[in-house]
């Protein structure tokens, strides 16, 4: 079976985002005041061929070993069955 | 009034994504053989002040100047008032 991943990947609460400061910087400087607080993560669009029960534990073992980084980001995902190829 | 929003950015479907196939490559290295194809985009999470009128042409201004590159990504938001703080 065919499955259409998604993972979400954010920085935790109390990491600090110099990227997402950077960003709010420019966002100032173009005139968009009210721009308070800007996080960056990620999100990857995975496609995955594999039974329908290995399916989770898969993912979070990918997680876990690769794509994220569990000491500063947490994350979560979506699995979504891909009916028609 | 304060709004929380969510910007997703992502590779046209056109554009190689080098980013992707190398998470695709270590994921097949660390036994994932399944994985068919990966491809990264960014989430921006917002916090912005604004009255509710100008929100979303604002946001639309935003990802167009600066927050996404039109030529090679699509971009998409979600806005959601934040009830109480």
């Amino acid at each position: 079976m065919m499955f259409e991943v998604k993972v979400y990947v954010s920085l935790k609460e109390a990491v600090l985002d110099p990227q997402g400061s950077a960003v709010k910087g420019s966002l100032h400087h173009l005139g968009f005041e009210g721009v308070e607080d800007v996080r960056i993560g990620k999100v990857m669009s995975l496609r995955i061929e594999s039974n329908k029960e290995e399916i989770e534990d898969k993912v979070k073992s990918m997680c876990d070993k690769l794509l994220a980084n569990p000491v500063i980001e947490d994350y979560r995902f979506e699995i979504e069955e891909v009916v028609s190829q």
